[in-house]
Formats: C-alpha cells, sequence, structure tokens
C-alpha cells in the first residue's frame, strides 16, 4: 500500500524547466501535503463510496503497477499471431486466443458474429518514370502503401499517368475537370506535428486524416484515374500509413498513400514541370468471412444483468503487427479481469471483457453489438475502450451526461497518486462504444500521452517494442481501477442519449 | 557586418535548464565581453594573419549565412538526379553536373577516372515460414536490404533454413560448428543510442558497424548459408540500413541488414523455439564501370601549384537519395568555390573543389587519387571533408600534427561568432582524405551536431527534407571560411605523415 501513497512526479522531459522550478522551491509543502492527503484518502469517509471499495481500488492500482500479464498477452497477440487484419487467419487466431485466456480466468466467454471483409494488399509499387531534370533511362521509386477495405487494384499492368498535386479539396475544386480528367490525383495535406506535440494529436489527425477517408470520392468526381494521399501521421523515415478510404462511396479509382518524402518530391518536381508516375495495386477484396467480438463476462455479485464494458480492438491493419494499434487496449481490457481475479475482488456488476473485431474497416465490430444489444441498453452501465496506444495515462476521458466527472471525482483521487488523475468531458469515446454511448451508455477512456502514437498509427513499425511495459502497466492500473469502480459504485450514474445519427441507424 | 559580430548562444534543446540558469545570472557580463572580444576581433592584429585576411573571412562567413547555393545544388542532385550509386546513369549524370557547375563559376574542371563495381539491388524479400505459435498457413514478413558492394544472390527461388541469433562474435565462435552449419546467422548486436545522443554518434557506429563489416565472413567460416545483420543506426521505424559488407573477403554467402524490429522479433521468436526464415536477394555484380572524381580548380595568385582540397563523396546508396551521405558534404565544398567567386576574393593557394566518386563502396576515388597524387603530395597544403551531413556545425576537428590547433586558433575565433568556434583534434580524417592525411597533408572536418544522422544514415529515408537549409548555410560557413583561410595564409602548416598502412599499399 505504502508504494501507492506517495506522491509521484510527472516526469516530463519537455518541461525541465518547470520541474527544476517546482523541484527547487516546493518540495517540503509538496511533501507535507502529499503526506497529509495520503493519511486522508486511507481513513476519510467519502460520500457515496465506501472505505473498502477505495481499499480495492488501491489494491488493483498497486498491482496492476507491477503485473506483467498484459504485455505478456500483447507480445503472443503481436510476436506469435503477428498481423490481424479482418478475416485473415491471424484474426481468427487471436479470437481464439483471447476466448481461451479468458476461460482460463474462468470468465464466461461468447463469441458474437460480426460479417467482416477480407481485403489482401498484394503487391504495391510506384515509380516516377517522366520529371524535369530526370536522368536517362532511370526511374526514382515512390514508396506507397495501398488503402483498403475495400480497396480496388489497379489494371495487371499498372496505371501510368501524370500527377496533379492539390494541397487541399478547394484547390482540387478549383481546377478546371480538364487539367484533373486522366490523372493521378495527390493530396499533400500536411499532418500538424506542433499540434500533436502540444497535446492535441487527435486533433492533428483528424484534420489530416480527411484527405484519406474523402480523398478518393473527391479525386474520382473530377476524373481522376488514381487517388494518392500524404500519409496521416509522422513524417520522418519513409513509412507509409496505411487506412481506411471512402468505405461507403466506392469512388471505384485505386488509392493508396505515399511518404511524407515522396509527396514533397512529387510537390517539388510539379512545380518545375510535368511529372508521370507508374502506380501498381494488386490488392484483392476476398468474400466476406466470419468473424466475432470476443465478449467475457466476470459475473457481477449483486447486479449481474448490469455491464461494465471494458475493450480494446482485436483486428489490425496487415503492415505491423498491431501492438499500439490496438493490441495494448486488448491486453489492457484482459488484465482487468485478470486483476479482479488475482486479488479476489468481487465486482457488483459484471466486468465485461470485449475484444472488438473490424474496428479498422467500417467499425463492424462496434457497431453489430450496439445493433444486437440495443434493447439491453439500460443495463449497460458504463464502458471503457483503450484505443490510442499505450503511452503514460494521466487520467479518464469522460463521454456523456457532464456531472459524471464530479461522481467520479473519488476514482481519480485515487489515480493521482500513480500521475492520472485527469477527469475531463470530450465529446468522443472510444470508437467501439460510439453506438452504445449515444443510445445513453457513459463512456470513458485513458488519457495518454500521444505524441508517438501517429509516427506508428497504421505502419509496419507498429511493433511490440514501441510499448513500454511501465507505461502498459500504468494504464492496465487505469482501466481496472476505473472498471471495478464503475462495476462497485452504489450511486447511479447519470445518462444522456442523443438522437442516432444516419449512419448508425 | 554587424550581423556576425553578435553573439549567439547555441541552442542546446537538451539542456534547457543550463541555458536557463545561464540566461537568468549571466547576461550582462556576457553581452559586455561579446561587445569587448568584437570590437578586439575587428580591429587588433592577430600574429601571422593580416587584417585584411580575417576581415575576408568574416565577409566570407557573413554571406554564406545568408546563402541558397548549396541548398539549390542539393535540391537537384537527390530531386532531379535521384539515388547516386557507384556506376550508375545517376552516378554518371552527377559528376557532369557538377563539373558543369564548377565550370559556370570558372573553374578548371578536370575528371580523373576511377574504376568502379556496378552493383544493382534487384528483388529482396524475407519471411518467418515456421515459428512458436505461428498459425497455420500464414508467415511474418521480415524487412530486410541487401548489403553490397558487392553483394551476393540468394539461388533464384532463396533460401529456407532456420536462423541462429547472436549477440556478438565471441557468442557465434562458442557455438559448436554444427549448431551453425546449413543455418542462417543473424548478429544483433544494439547499435548505442544513449552513446550516440551523447555526441559519440560514430563511437556508436563504429562499434556496431564492425558486424555489418566482418558479420558475412564470420558467418561464413561456421557454415553459415547466409548472413543477416540487426542494421546499424536508429531502430524506431522499421527501416533498413543498407552498407557495405566484407569488401575484401569474398565470403561468397548472401547478406543483408534487417530492420532493428524485426531482429528483436526473431531474438524473441527464437528464445521459444526453433525459427525457420526464407530469404530472396537477387541482387546483381554487373561489370566494372569507369567513372570520376570530379576535381574543380579555383588557381591561387600566389602559389597556383598549392592546393587546399574541399570535398566531399558524390555517390551514394541506392535507397534514398544521399541529402546526408553525402550530397551535403559535395553541395558545401561548391558552395565554397561560389563563396569565394561572389566575393571576389583571391587566395594565394589553389582552392580545390573534389567531389569523391564511390566512396561508399571501397573508398575508391580516394584511394584512387591518393595513389595517382602520391608524388606531389607536398604540394597539398590541406584538405576538407564534409561527410557527416549537415547538422549544426559547432568547429573543426583537425587531423595531423597536434600543433596545428593552435595555428588555426584566429579562424575559430571568427567561426565562433556563428557558434563554431571549437578546434579538437582526432585522429580520423573524412574517409576520402585518409590516403593524403597518411601521406603527410592536414586534414579538416567540421564538427557537426550527428544526433539524427544514423536515423536516416544509408536507408531510404536519406531525403532532402533531412537537411535545414540554415544549418546547411551554417556549414558552408564553417568550410568556407576554414578553405578559405587555410589558402591563404601565410605560415607553413606542420606536417606529419604516418606509415602507409596495408590496405593503401
Amino acid at each position: 500500500m505504502e508504494a501507492v501513497c506517495k506522491i509521484r512526479f510527472i516526469e516530463a522531459s519537455e518541461n525541465s524547466m518547470i520541474n527544476a522550478y517546482i523541484f527547487r522551491t516546493l518540495p517540503l509543502i509538496v511533501l507535507l501535503a502529499a503526506a497529509a492527503t495520503c493519511a486522508t484518502a486511507q481513513t476519510k469517509p467519502v460520500p457515496g463510496w465506501s472505505l473498502d471499495t477505495l481499499d480495492q481500488l488501491r489494491q488493483l492500482q498497486h498491482a496492476a503497477l507491477d503485473d506483467d500479464y498484459a504485455y505478456h498477452r500483447l507480445a503472443h497477440l503481436t510476436d506469435n499471431i503477428g498481423p490481424r487484419a479482418t478475416g485473415s487467419p491471424q484474426a481468427a487466431a487471436a479470437v481464439d486466443y483471447v476466448a481461451d485466456e479468458m476461460r482460463k480466468l474462468g470468465l464466461d466467454v461468447t463469441l458474437e458474429k460480426v460479417t467482416v471483409p477480407r481485403w489482401v494488399r498484394g503487391e504495391e509499387r510506384a515509380e516516377l518514370v517522366g520529371y524535369p531534370g530526370q536522368v536517362p533511362s532511370t526511374t526514382q521509386r515512390v514508396v506507397v502503401t495501398a488503402l483498403g477495405a475495400p480497396g480496388v487494384a489497379t489494371a495487371p499492368e499498372g496505371i501510368t499517368a501524370e500527377i496533379v498535386v492539390a494541397n487541399s479539396f478547394g484547390e482540387l475544386a478549383a481546377m478546371p475537370r480538364e487539367k484533373v480528367a486522366g490523372k493521378i490525383v495527390v493530396f499533400n495535406e500536411h499532418y500538424d506535428r506542433r499540434m500533436e506535440q502540444s497535446g492535441f494529436a487527435f486533433d492533428a489527425y483528424n484534420q489530416a486524416v480527411e484527405y484519406r477517408v474523402e480523398g478518393r470520392a473527391a479525386a474520382a468526381r473530377q476524373g481522376a484515374v488514381a487517388m494518392l494521399v500524404r500519409s496521416v501521421g509522422g513524417a520522418e523515415f519513409r513509412l507509409p500509413h496505411a487506412g481506411e478510404t471512402d468505405y461507403f462511396n466506392h469512388a471505384n479509382i485505386p488509392a493508396a498513400a505515399v511518404t511524407a518524402e515522396d509527396a514533397d518530391l512529387m510537390a517539388r518536381l510539379s512545380a518545375q514541370g510535368p511529372v508521370r508516375l507508374h502506380l501498381l495495386l494488386t490488392s484483392q477484396m476476398l468474400p466476406g468471412a466470419e468473424s466475432y467480438n470476443v465478449i467475457a463476462d466476470l459475473k457481477g455479485s449483486e447486479h449481474p444483468e448490469q455491464v461494465v464494458i471494458v475493450s480494446g480492438h482485436l483486428d489490425s491493419w496487415d503492415l505491423g503487427t498491431g501492438a499500439i494499434d490496438d493490441g495494448a487496449g486488448v491486453v489492457v481490457a484482459m488484465a482487468t479481469a485478470h486483476l479482479v481475479k488475482q486479488l479476489h475482488l468481487q465486482p457488483k456488476r459484471t466486468i465485461r471483457v470485449v475484444a472488438w473485431m473490424s474496428e479498422e474497416p467500417g467499425l463492424l465490430g462496434g457497431r453489430a453489438y450496439g445493433k444486437e444489444h440495443a434493447a439491453d441498453i439500460a443495463n449497460h452501465f458504463a464502458g471503457i475502450e483503450t484505443d490510442s496506444g499505450a503511452g503514460h495515462p494521466m487520467g479518464i476521458y469522460v463521454t456523456g451526461d457532464e456531472s459524471l466527472t464530479k461522481v467520479l471525482q473519488p476514482v481519480a483521487d485515487v489515480l493521482q497518486t500513480s500521475g492520472a488523475g485527469i477527469l475531463r468531458a470530450t465529446n468522443e469515446s472510444g470508437p467501439d462504444l460510439i453506438p452504445l454511448n449515444v443510445r445513453g451508455m457513459p463512456a470513458f477512456s485513458p488519457i495518454q500521452d500521444t505524441r508517438k502514437y501517429f509516427d506508428y498509427h497504421h505502419t509496419a513499425a507498429d511493433t511490440l517494442d514501441k510499448v513500454d511495459l511501465q507505461e502498459l502497466r500504468e494504464n492496465s492500473a487505469v482501466v481496472s481501477v476505473l472498471a471495478y469502480a464503475l462495476a462497485t459504485m452504489t450511486q447511479e450514474l447519470p445518462r444522456k442519449p442523443l438522437p442516432l445519427p444516419d449512419w448508425l441507424k
């Protein structure tokens, strides 16, 4: 117990001057205050929370910070099973693996069917075959990766066409159709690194990813024969970032992501004169497959019908092994069940571990579950999803009624002692929880350090080494403490259903 | 002139606490001292250096810090010409380009023949085909890049064999031959990032690169059928680092670099049980080609027969476009001639711009020049080579007699005002200058910030965007000031010939 009762200075490598100031001037005051808070936390009753429950939360936190369960499961998912693309044998093996591991813990496991597409990448190659200053009989390689699923292949011999570089949708729309028709559009929207590094990684992502998601349709409307998009994310290692494009529109022209370096090269050469590119993508859509959300229940003692979901998504893109996206989320959810069992704790409500299938293409598992369980929404007490990697967690994002943050303050006070005491309201829940959240279920996610997340997101470099053991443990601490608190608290949570958006009807 | 006469605090992002301390406590003293130094530098005679010469050095420094010549040439070499592998059409085009640009400046250009190998990469693919926990009917991709030149191809259908992971030469040598024979050796020596980040990047490189250079022969001696080496350099983006292996031994088994991530994966899986790998490398050695060192002389007014070499190497590896290795070195040398001409300065000795050919495989251009000009070594007054990228320069490395640093202090005093005032003796000259340096010619290189150099070195990500315009200008300032000082100084430089090493005989 002692270990979690000390004040822990958050390591802020970017902020050493501020830290230096704090360390020099405030240590005595802070330590005295810490000692006082700590003593209080262990003895003073908190309205609505029993001393026993608060003590159990601290036990979970303490155990999680020294536990290897999540890391070992992540190593198996990534190293032994490997990439887990929707519909692949590896995704199927991952379903069996998670189900088996949950059964080993004594949970009730159900597999709920999700019909998924199976898209297979195939060959992908591009090269500049004509450009200003070109050395005769040479070409230059452009590093691409096909966008999926569904993806559209080129002709077997590839496409050769002039490129048109556009820095925005507006710039493309302003071009006369004859300037674009028959050409390959290259969207060159830059991912905003300063925004990311300032703590707004998802804002940076969202404003750039528009081009990956909507770019194919926009290019097709102007008669383009293919669309290339500058990779969304880190831009310094000639690494293409895969992802979904145009899932519902079926604009039916091939699309791929190029690395930031190649987008820059094409933009610079285009400014000098016409540039021609050869593009080959041989991806295939195979027949849809049956797959599953893995549902594993650790039954509640008082309200077994009420569930608290703790989850991540099991499928990944195919280039890397999906360690940060989203193996980490799945194993942190699994670790919650493991830790509760290990400490012989007994939640009042059911803790439901969910490994979602096919989040990447189409959010299919989340939608299917939302539809299937819509009638039972009142029994979905709350849900947690981790889907932003495994960076140091600083607290909890809360999506739902504005009074939720106040109700959960005692949980944040416990987590504060391991550096994760922020409670922040946000409009966006974890993706797979959206169908439940809009129907009224309060949703939560860890607030994580995401400064490196989009360096690796959807790339070949999303591998086990990107996850730090201690940070993964910190995430397990946040998620298990929060899940157990939600499953055991005596108050009801306020609920705030929203009108169902069109895409969920 | 004012601009170069102000004190410039070196930006040390890793050292903000120290900077903060300096800024808080010392500004007045420092500024007063700076004002004093600055006034002194402009008026007080320095023994052995005329006031005119010192003024010309400051003019060059000032002009370089605002000049785009080098960057534009680098853009052409990398964007338009592209990768410049020894013996390739692009390398030949680069020779013509540099020669033409130097002729445009009015220099006397000679092309000196170098016979070079032509190695063409071909296909390269590897996958794990058997390993513990493998999902039936799946494999896992291993990211490789063939080592050259000369490189050895696999059979056309590739090699499939079990792997043996060795963390050191000693570990491999201690294995019984039957444990290694018929297998693929994977050397897993880790590049020491902390050493690199502490300012010892080349030490980190040298201790890891041994495995790339010597690993093939070591593996072959134990009967291995192929050798893989963990990439030497940055390890976070699944990026393989190419390079030379075993240039003279011809161990005759295929060799490739794997990414750090893949080396880690193989090490982890091997610890669980046997791992089998399929490796395909279709590289080819084509007949040797004639190529050239580009030699461009800006004739000296008093001692035209005495030369000061200013240089970089023109060839690059084929994966990237050779911006930091070593386009930057070549264009900084070219910029020296441009700046001297632009300012209508007249060096007393000849400034000889050299763009070396085939440094990467075999140091062939440097060797050929050394042999060719051995009889004329006394007229090689000094030489400069830039071959560590284009990071912020902090001073000058000096290779030769120990008194050289003292003689050149007045030059360092000028460069100090733009943050490059260190003079540091070192045993290693720029690679292409070794044949001249051991024969007695004093050799110099800029001391550069190399904390990112080995992230990109020999990778596909060595592209134009990795060079910062202002830092490139700073390098031009150091090299042009030093070159002009050497070409104009009135003293002789002490010379220190060494016994010729075997590889230069």
